[in-house]
């Protein structure tokens, strides 16, 4: 049985506050471990990474070198059908083409004194795309994390995945190059952030390091911040789908499922004002999860953090979907229009029957790293912003510094900071 | 006797990379402490940050109230010389002015297909502004946080501020009025972020804290970090001044010394293409520092961390400018506009002989608050975007998703992702 919430009933404040305030991770301190490892590669270098990559991952790297070549990126290539191959297409180029509305413009102005004041945008000179092993190494997060880079212009896009017994997810490289990345090499946990931060003889350092990976990959990042930017450290998926009665259970059921099936601590809210449709689509999930390839997964997922809250009406229920600040957010209601202003907290928002939220996973062209564990009150997806950093520009002379000098060294002597009103003071030749 | 080094010289690479390298802090480990503190003020709110506040400000709360009243703040006001206010003023008038620039515009758009996207910007409906007491206390900087949160539209600004033995400095308290700051209580460190993150009976929590803190603020921040957001964590500061023989060296030594007086960890270098400048600096600063106020914090800066660096040219000079990435640059040189265009890693950057960085730090309408400790390689400054977030939205009607349904089928598949290709294809009357 999944959890029921519903709004009329006294305790529903309580049980909702209960359900924001929900754990869904419990992260182990790999802490000691991971600073050993970053320590090893800053000394070593390329030798300890190989050291590591016998010991985790079964790998020679002596034999394989640390580099994935260009061959192995053609027969990769090679192997893929034709299709698939055609779908990532499609998707890079919708990716692309929406991000590319990002890219913030220098804005150069002169203000009423004459003073010219600038913003100037440019590229991060190098970043780093960790790309996790195994089953969690998905072709569409390459695309994801890379084009953004690419349309901001970084140079050098690095990418590293490790290689668990010499195995490379054909799909990955194959989006790697569709995307841009310039190199990749095999190499992964604590071990790869820390090539990525520090360098080693083969791999030069980046000035960012992004991409989602297990417990090592997350401290690891978190240990070397500072010396690299690091993007967000991404939690479990989440999905909260509005929908009133005029829906197909199926279909709302099959998109709560997309979400659980992410993860075990993924999760998967439906608010209906129509308790008929919250039966139905319990109903259905039940259905479907008997045929669902990873429905162990799911369904774990959706026992233990799955909800279905029935609303009064969609109106008054903002509050509670602002607050539940959900990564992806699906409104199946007649009239998403109405609610659409008032929504505030949200990830990515999915409008009506035919936008289910794996669009946006794969071809919306919207970014799908998003915010997620009510991060979305205070943070956004993934974008070109995250790859470009401004600077500042201000240019005075002599007479607009006379203007405002006086000002500033006003200022400076209330802080005590005589040493700043000196630096006015002096091309003023007023008195220190 | 200032560092100095000359790229001529054989060892100025290993030099310089040591110059990088340079470690200017030393975090104490107040984690336990810290850790310990946020847990009271959780389970035992208001009680809590009075026992604190007693321990360590000397402070009775129950005799003077957590929330500063209005009454308190008119008579801050009315205790500071008009010439002041009148600075406090035009500083926060041309902040906002130039931060209203920031603002990110809405973009909603159809693509060839008719798919609608969008992404929208929605300020964060909360934020905290922890204002460290004594010395730190700048009421420049409340207006460097506030303005741009009052410019992206957030309600409540939140302000906390330690009041040691009872003292709150005046111009803090008209700088939050000024910049339109929404409440401020008298309290500080850990317990002042556990209170906004958390929240207790007086004090409503944030989304997002902002503001510079002692080791146990930066720690408290990063503990309660993922349950509201964080600002970055901001280092002692720096300037790297490029100035041509052409320059007054007292102007020039006046600015090293603005920096450097800020902290003995500051630093202060000078990037100059003739050794006699190099020189005649070095004697000014020597100069200046007997008659500074805060002259041995200065000395001791300019003696561990100060550095002279002569160049062949400016022009070479560039990757070694971008290497150094400092929070401030200064360009006093004949044609800063050849420079400009090629230097890409700095915080701000300040034009001419007449444009002291000085006057950024109060007066020039951007913001104070810079990337440190080389972080400028991979992040910018606060900005109107600190205080705002992004919701990707997306909307597909029945043909559309039959357009683009297949490619996302055909991904998630080979992601092994069944359940997300089911949630497309059921719209769509394809087979499972």
């Amino acid at each position: 049985m999944v959890m029921r919430l519903r709004q009329q009933d006294p305790d529903f404040d309580a049980r909702f506050s209960a359900l924001l305030a929900m754990k869904r991770e419990v992260s182990d301190d790999v802490n000691a471990a991971v600073a050993e490892i970053i320590d090893a590669v800053r000394k070593r270098g390329d030798e300890a990474l190989a050291e590591y990559s016998l010991r985790f991952d079964r790998l020679d790297l002596a034999t394989t070198g640390l580099a994935v070549t260009s061959a192995e990126i053609d027969a990769a290539f090679a192997s893929i059908d034709p299709e698939t191959l055609q779908a990532l297409e499609l998707a890079h180029e919708r990716i692309a083409r929406h991000h590319a509305r990002q890219m913030p413009a220098d804005d150069f102005y002169e203000d009423a004194l004459g003073v010219q004041l600038g913003s100037r945008w440019t590229a991060i000179e190098a970043v780093g795309l960790y790309v996790p092993g195994g089953l969690a190494s998905y072709p569409s997060s390459v695309l994801m994390n890379a084009v953004p880079a690419r349309v901001a212009g970084v140079e050098r896009i690095v990418m590293t995945v490790p290689c668990p017994d010499g195995a490379l997810n054909p799909l990955v490289l194959a989006a790697a190059r569709v995307a841009g990345v310039s190199e990749i090499y095999r190499v992964g946990g604590a071990q790869a952030i820390a090539a990525l931060a520090y360098g080693t003889e083969t791999i030069r350092p980046v000035a960012k390091i992004m991409g989602p990976g297990n417990a090592y990959v997350a401290a690891a990042k978190k240990q070397v911040f500072g010396t690299v930017g690091i993007d967000m450290i991404a939690g479990p998926s989440e999905v909260l789908v509005l929908a009133d009665a005029d829906n197909n259970p199926d279909w709302i059921a099959a998109d709560l499922l997309a979400q659980a099936e992410h993860d075990t601590a993924a999760q998967a809210i439906l608010m209906t004002d129509s308790a008929e449709l919250g039966d139905a689509v319990e109903r259905a999930v039940e259905s479907q999860l008997t045929t669902l390839p990873r429905g162990e997964v799911a369904r774990q997922s959706w026992r233990d953090y799955g909800a279905v809250i029935e609303v009064e009406n969609f109106a008054d229920a903002v509050p509670l979907v602002n607050r539940l600040a959900a990564e992806h957010l699906e409104l199946a209601v007649a009239d998403p229009d109405a609610l659409l202003p008032l929504i505030r907290n949200a990830g990515a928002i999915f409008i009506g029957a035919h936008t289910p939220e794996v669009i946006g996973d794969y071809v919306g062209g919207s970014n799908h790293v998003l915010p997620t564990a009510r991060s979305a009150r205070f943070s956004s997806g993934l974008s070109v912003l995250d790859y470009v950093k401004r600077s500042s520009v201000l240019r005075l002379d002599a007479a607009q510094l006379r203007e405002l000098g006086p000002a500033a060294i006003r200022l400076a002597r209330a802080e005590g900071l005589d040493a700043h009103a000196r630096s006015v003071a002096i091309r003023m030749n007023l008195p220190d």
